[in-house]
């Protein structure tokens, strides 16, 4: 046995303090949650060993409806109510953005309070800083809702490839970019009114430039990078082309060599440097990425010892993101209830690979 | 703070004790989780927060030419050479088969030690009662590599979808199926002459029953279904068809059609009840599934708010393989070295779901 003292094997036990969560932010992603936690709460009970108890819900109008799970005691508009309550274990940050997101984040980490967080933005702008501050707080800080919705890429890399060298990844991370693509190549139809259509659709935002012109999946690849290397390079750091400049004729031409279009954001490891370039490409339709179609998302890893692997699913949305959300509560609920915080930020090495030059 | 006391976040310090690691086979699998462990060392240390150290390795014949990382004086033919070694904390189970495996799992659980294997009949024929038995010891048991070689699906089984129902599970799950099958597709060749082929590339065991009669495939929908479902079927409780029937004949009138086949197995929830089977099917070529081919598996789940979210990657090889008995070790060593064993079997609520009447 090594010397080392174990404790008793840790048993179900109503009599053990449940965790207490707040939310900040109760939108399709904060809703989604509430109602998982509603629907799967014995099952969830089951899993971390104790209840898990809402006991705040931050948003900023409180007369706006909400999803019935939303309980009105727990709505507040004030955040001192949450972080002055010195009940809660676990803030989870549904609201987007970067502020004041960010500041309500590192008032929880300085509180030694779990966050977990669905803040791609964030994460893309100040994953590193934030979990450095987490680990010296000796909590976690969980995020996998912040790449791929509901697709469990973000422990992927950040557990299953322990043992393995990631050499390259390619990644279809953004819905709207596949969703117009997908419509383009299968209908003839045009980038405009296939974006047109998007928009009525809720898959484009009125303002789409961040989707279509790369810079939401270049976000994604960095907090990916952040992971597989240990990099930490600005949100914007890597050169980054969208889908405007495709043409439907494009595809027939791609189609006649065996080819389909798709957008991908790439990462390769140089060695010294990383390589990382988010662009449209023509790929094999032979390819797994080719059949990765409409508003899904995917990541094809290759690890050195691992080959490819490939994880896909809705990248987006209120529920697949709030499936992730609960994973990573469950994860972060369980080691807070049992005494052992910090996994999930210790297991990343933040470092300093630099970016391959153009 | 909730009244939960937490430790001082874990440094990483080489003053405390290394982990201490029995290997029991040392075949291709073996061989590549020493590779991996010698190759990787410092950034394994840097992620469990101590050194791994190989104490021993069980082989049956000592002779035998085994890969460099492999130090004679870790040989050994005798196991009680490491379960009478106090220092051992881990024991990783690399030989495969049911017997003598089940027995050293069982005494290494009984003497509180940290289990790692990557066998597959083991984990199907007896997985639930050594849940069990794992679980009163309060010990970890991981069997990543047990289903589906380098391919996360057994920790998105585990933990991702902790918030979430699994409606249904479509899976890809042995190599030599697809192999065959791809090669019968594109190049309109017979099923006896791939067979024979794959038998010569090491892609089909010298008896092949097992992987064209649809039973390796069983097996790992019978592991996954404990996972989803909290079941505890016999390993070979879902009706299952192999692919001996297939003609290339049967491939082209598919495509007519836009289909391809593919050797499927498939869990639905029906609430009450699971349904399970193992056959060849048609699908769409438009499908995720149609382009998984060669010796790749993949499984496509579909979670109810989830949506779909599908697994690919190499199903068997060392190296993949490996990769997962190195995943599992970190996780397990570094709970084990913080003193918080048994997440992984705690995870598994083994239940009594029922297998639907034909």
């Amino acid at each position: 046995m090594g010397g080392v003292n174990y404790p008793p094997p840790a048993q179900v036990s109503t009599s053990r303090k449940p965790i207490v969560v707040a939310l900040l932010g109760c939108g399709t992603v904060g809703g989604g949650v509430l109602q998982l936690l509603s629907e799967n709460s014995e099952a969830l009970k089951q899993k971390i060993g104790v209840p898990l108890e809402v006991a705040h819900v931050l948003v900023r109008d409180p007369k706006k409806s909400r999803v019935a799970e939303c309980k009105d005691e727990w709505v507040t508009t004030d955040p001192d109510v949450i972080f002055n309550d010195e009940r809660v274990d676990v803030v989870i940050e549904v609201m987007g953005g970067e502020n004041p997101a960010r500041n309500y984040i590192e008032r929880a980490i300085e509180k030694k309070l779990t966050v977990v967080t669905a803040n791609k933005l964030l994460v893309a702008m100040h994953g590193p800083s934030l979990i450095e501050q987490a680990k010296s707080s000796g909590v976690d800080l969980a995020f996998e809702a912040a790449v791929g919705g509901g697709i469990p890429i973000i422990r992927t890399l950040r557990d299953a490839l322990n043992g393995d060298r990631i050499e390259s990844m390619h990644g279809i991370l953004n819905g709207t970019c596949n969703y117009i693509l997908t419509r383009m190549r299968d209908e003839g139809a045009d980038f405009q009114e296939v974006l047109n259509d998007a928009k009525e659709l809720g898959y484009a935002e009125a303002d789409p430039t961040l989707d279509i012109e790369g810079l939401d999946a270049a976000q994604k690849l960095i907090i990916a990078c952040m992971l597989s290397y240990g990099s930490s390079f600005a949100h914007d750091a890597a050169p980054t082309e969208g889908i405007t400049a495709i043409d439907s004729l494009d595809f027939s031409a791609a189609a006649n060599f065996g080819f389909t279009i798709k957008h991908l954001a790439v990462a390769r490891d140089l060695g010294e440097t990383l390589s990382l370039h988010i662009h449209p490409a023509l790929i094999p339709q032979t390819s797994a990425l080719a059949n990765i179609d409409g508003v899904l998302n995917a990541l094809l890893i290759h690890g050195k010892g691992l080959g490819p692997c490939m994880l896909m699913g809705r990248g987006a949305g209120d529920l697949p993101t709030a499936v992730s959300v609960v994973a990573d509560l469950v994860d972060v609920a369980r080691a807070r209830s049992e005494g052992h915080c910090g996994v999930t930020t210790r297991s990343v090495q933040v470092g300093s690979r630099k970016l391959a030059p153009l």
